[in-house]
């Protein structure tokens, strides 16, 4: 049936395996993508939306490193926004809702673009394993194809099955069939594996809402995007609408509660603490009086409205009911109801930081196989997989990145170090080193080491080189120039700043919290350097941050060798967490119940942050 | 769950169901669509053509009835060609190609602008019945939804079965799950069921075939278009590839027939005749050498590539391995092997004209449910159920076409009387009246009677009116306008025709086979004519067939009175059919095994066409 063996198969073509795809073959692998249905690559699952805080920049880093998520968002999205504009850059993220049945067509485009991906379509039914390692896969159909590395992106797949109220479905996703036999051999050769579940709202017809009774909420007046390249600008965009469940909403609701599979025993697994259903916020925070809810479009054309903040499991009846008790939503109706699935994951730390396996040489997971949740976390493992599958059966080095370097390797080393118990998630809070992972310089973090291992392209290289040499144009034109008191006074007297009352280094008064730049542009001799050095919007937002950022980068500096010193300071056995209130009670809860003996443990715990680590330390006199 | 009572609830978005679902909600009904998978509306189960011979014709009537599969297609093909331009017009078939992706995203688009339809995703499970009356659906996830009607538009998927060599596996589509619970509830209450099979080809890597071992075969240099509004005309499009399997080729396969579900035993149903499968057609006509094979694009950019003509489901090894001893194929890649899937059906003799069912009122079955096969078929089908749907539950006159008004007419007419044992697919030798029946006279057919029910817009009847007029004036020019030798006789000449020698009326010269209206053109006074009275290239067109088939039409309005008239002229009992040799194979089977007792009789068996009759009598001396 296949004209060769081939260098590497990926299994599933969800957005970990179409990463990992283009990865291993635009790095020169011959690569096969077997996925169950060739109509459903890049389908996103849940919301139609990419980014978002953390990971937004995990989309940023996976451009950096000449991935595809961000070219395929970029070209198919239908609003922008820059979320946390308010705070320091290192909160920026960019998040971007996409026309959904564009960016599935998208990536399958993409993928057929690259020259060394060939498709197949059927079910991977096991892996074929000649001592302890994967030589290729077995196919429902009964076909054997031979390949020298294996990668496994099954997502909610593997013995998937769907609860709505108190009835189930096998499938591994509404109206998709259920994958089996992996998780059956896997465990049989000694993989330990495990239940998770993940929900999603109801889908409405946003004929039916009335969007009088909500807030509109645009997109970015002026829209940025995700790829460092120079993929197209939005030019229109579609908008959301924001609305409020009540306490009537709330009543109805647990009039369900006693046909809901997450409160009835129905559902054990665990879900995503973060993306709670609506039932579990009503029933976790009863004291709220209200959650808020996003009705966001599908697409461009279609008429079909996501409703975000309304993940459900409970009954249909239930679910349509409260629904239509939130203002705008009285006479919604339903397309499809929101669901539960629970899926087989197999629990991280069984692979080593490249994501091979340990117990199987050469074979690899990827995406939400390994405990997580979200298109962008799957995403980053499948090209990081796809990347270190190509470079190991070509024998060379791993590649492998520093939780100082990207999230993404914040990431995988949280999951290979620490594993999950819940699906997990990328936040800020997780990564010691936030201030440097910035959605702005993931170009400069990522992109020349990607083009050493040879996938981030010399163009893309080139790019990088040249905006940050230009922006360090600009940074040292404010170190070395300096302003007057008549050119800059009103504007920072009008940001209700003090005035200042001699001539100064440009940098310095950059430097002030209230001052940006845009507040220099009316300086003749800057314009005129920008136009001699042909800065751009982005270059100069670069200079911009790299000014006003420095003392802060210094103290994550600090803070991070502080904590590396303190390794070993040893917590008392006795230790009340619950004290700490300014640390997350999923830290407090894990902590308490593990009881680590030192600051090393401590951290290595699943659901404590590095933050988490601080607090514990300040706490503790250090 | 439900705000409403619905008017109608189709089951299934599939041609039929999408076509019910619009023609219902455009006359006003509330219009509920529940289909099993919301994202694969419109899906094209098997090759990504609309029309071809009869069924081009078909497109063309749905169009002028007002309903939308024209539209759908005009606005995502990517090829169009006019079959048969070398014959008379009643044989001028339209054929296109559609981008797969573009056609399903557009009928969602399509149904979603109709104000009265509402979506729902769910498998219908069984029907509401009360008394002998349907009074809603039930679902897999157990919902009860009311309305006053029901389609049921369930294609392939009543208890599909897909084979691929010894390998079966549920389901209604490769990749998407079979439906349970229908056929057992009906049979329950007394239908008669019975199981047919389909198959498809294998899809591949277009950049893995060698083009130059093939013949490019490209669309129309002057593309027309399947609706009679102003869709868009093609600018651009994309070719097809032609290449021949050989006598290795048919060796090859052949290895293969003992797994073959065909020839084991395994399938036992019926397939459809004039879509045999590869394997079916080396078998069957064990002297041909070759048989055709096109290379056929799935869309503007995907390089998946249909493989029309190489229907199978032998074993996927040999389907390989005898691919690619095709010229061109010698390296393709397969993206899925092609398959048969058996599925149930329910004789259609069991409806009224209308395609209510005789036992349950305000039940209507439409497509492939009812043994037909196509989608050009199951559409024109849907098409006239929503309708009566309609009709039905607002006390109206049902709206049935006769056999000489329409294609569809013939095709429901033919399966309501005489059902069919095998799956039944338009041909033009079913219509008796084919002269009549003509792709470019369908608006004048059926536009006004549509109109009259609703259904079919003034806009679109002022368009017929406008025409028709137009047209009309310009046979009347043809008519009292005569022609000088000097003016023609060149073009007859280059034409092989015999000169005239003296001045004649212009409507008797354009009636010799070698003259076209085209040849008319280097005349002044006609083209003043043409401009002054504002015709267009469709008008002309139709003024020149109505003047060069008026004989036509006459034949065959007196072929169809013989036919009346000898209806009770008795066939002998011991007649032998098989000495018709222009009779068609089928119908020399069918009666021979059935043996009619007279004409009308005869021309009631299934798969014996008017021309078979034809045949029949001119042997019989009449
Ligand atoms: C109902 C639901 C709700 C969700 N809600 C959220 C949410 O609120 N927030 C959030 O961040 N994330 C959510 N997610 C998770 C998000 O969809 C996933 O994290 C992401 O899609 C994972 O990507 P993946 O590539 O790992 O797997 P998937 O996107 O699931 O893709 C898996 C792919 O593999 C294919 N496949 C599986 N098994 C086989 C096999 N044996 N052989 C061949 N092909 C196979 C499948 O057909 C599919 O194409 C939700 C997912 C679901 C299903
Ligand atoms: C493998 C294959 C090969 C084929 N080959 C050919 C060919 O060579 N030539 C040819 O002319 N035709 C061929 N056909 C037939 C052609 O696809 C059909 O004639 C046409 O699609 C029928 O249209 P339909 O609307 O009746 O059903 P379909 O197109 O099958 O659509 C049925 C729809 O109903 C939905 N559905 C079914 N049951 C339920 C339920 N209980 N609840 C909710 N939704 C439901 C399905 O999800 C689907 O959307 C082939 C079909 C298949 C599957």
């Amino acid at each position: 049936m296949f004209l060769t063996e081939y260098d590497v198969i990926v299994v599933g073509g969800g957005h970990a395996g179409a990463e990992a795809t283009a990865a291993a073959a635009n790095m020169g692998s011959k690569t096969l993508l077997v996925t169950m249905n060739l109509q459903a690559i890049g389908q996103m699952s849940c919301n139609p939306a990419m980014g978002g805080i953390a990971k937004g920049q995990i989309v940023r880093e996976i451009d950096a490193l000449g991935g595809q998520s961000g070219l395929v968002t970029d070209k198919t999205m239908i609003q922008f926004k820059m979320l946390n504009l308010s705070k320091g850059p290192a909160m920026w993220s960019p998040r971007a809702q996409s026309d959904r049945m564009r960016f599935a067509e998208e990536w399958r485009i993409t993928l057929e673009n690259i020259h060394n991906v060939d498709f197949f379509q059927d079910m991977v039914s096991g892996l074929l394993i000649e001592g302890d390692k994967v030589v290729g896969v077995k196919t429902g159909m009964g076909l054997e194809i031979r390949s020298k590395a294996v990668v496994l992106t099954n997502g909610t797949f593997l013995n998937g099955l769907i609860h709505i109220g108190d009835k189930q479905f096998g499938g591994g996703r509404m109206g998709e069939k259920a994958a089996t036999g992996i998780t059956e051999q896997l465990t049989k050769i000694g993989f330990e594996s495990g239940r998770m579940k993940t929900g999603t709202p109801p889908r409405v017809d946003g004929r039916s809402l009335n969007y009088s009774k909500m807030e509109e909420q645009k997109g970015d007046e002026n829209p940025q995007k995700f790829s460092y390249t120079n993929t197209p600008k939005l030019t229109k965009q579609r908008s959301c609408y924001i609305t409020y469940t009540n306490s009537e909403t709330h009543d109805l609701l647990r009039e369900g509660f006693d046909r809901s599979p997450m409160f009835n025993g129905a559902i054990q697994s665990t879900g995503p603490r973060y993306c709670p259903s609506i039932e579990d916020k009503i029933n976790r925070f009863a004291e709220r009086e209200r959650h808020q809810i996003f009705a966001e479009p599908e697409g461009w054309n279609t008429v079909e409205v996501y409703v975000n903040g309304f993940s459900t499991s409970l009954p249909d009846d239930v679910q349509a009911k409260a629904l239509r008790s939130i203002p705008g939503f009285e006479k919604a109706k339903i397309f499809r109801p929101g669901y539960a699935i629970e899926y087989d994951y197999f629990p991280p730390t069984q692979l080593k930081h490249t994501l091979e396996t340990n117990l199987i040489e050469n074979l690899y997971f990827a995406g939400q196989i390994n405990g997580t949740t979200g298109y962008e976390e799957a995403a980053s493992q499948g090209l990081m997989a796809g990347i270190n599958a190509h470079l190991k059966i070509n024998e060379k080095d791993p590649f492998i990145l520093k939780r100082n370097e990207a999230y993404i390797g914040v990431l995988i080393d949280d999951l290979i170090t620490k594993g999950t118990e819940e699906p997990y998630r990328m936040f800020t809070s997780r990564a010691e080193y936030r201030i440097l992972l910035r959605q702005d310089n993931a170009d400069e973090r990522l992109t020349a080491i990607s083009n050493s291992i040879g996938l981030a392209s010399d163009d893309r290289l080139k790019r990088v080189e040249n905006k940050f040499k230009k922006a360090g144009k600009l940074v040292h034109y404010f170190e070395v120039n300096s302003i007057l008191p008549e050119e800059i006074n009103s504007a920072i007297v009008e940001n209700n700043g003090s005035p200042i009352n001699q001539s100064m280094k440009m940098v310095t008064v950059l430097s002030r919290p209230e001052i940006k730049l845009r507040d220099f542009l009316s300086l003749q001799r800057l314009n005129d350097f920008l136009e001699e050095n042909e800065l751009n919007e982005e270059e100069i937002e670069q200079a911009e941050i790299q000014i006003k950022y420095k003392g802060y980068i210094r103290k994550e500096e600090e803070n991070a060798d502080k904590l590396k010193r303190l390794e070993n300071l040893k917590i008392p056995a006795d230790f009340d967490y619950f004290k700490l209130v300014s640390m997350s009670t999923e830290a407090r809860q894990k902590l308490d119940k593990i009881r680590p003996a030192t600051i090393a443990h401590a951290s290595r715990v699943s659901g404590v942050s590095p933050s988490d680590i601080s607090i514990l330390l300040i706490y503790m006199g250090r």
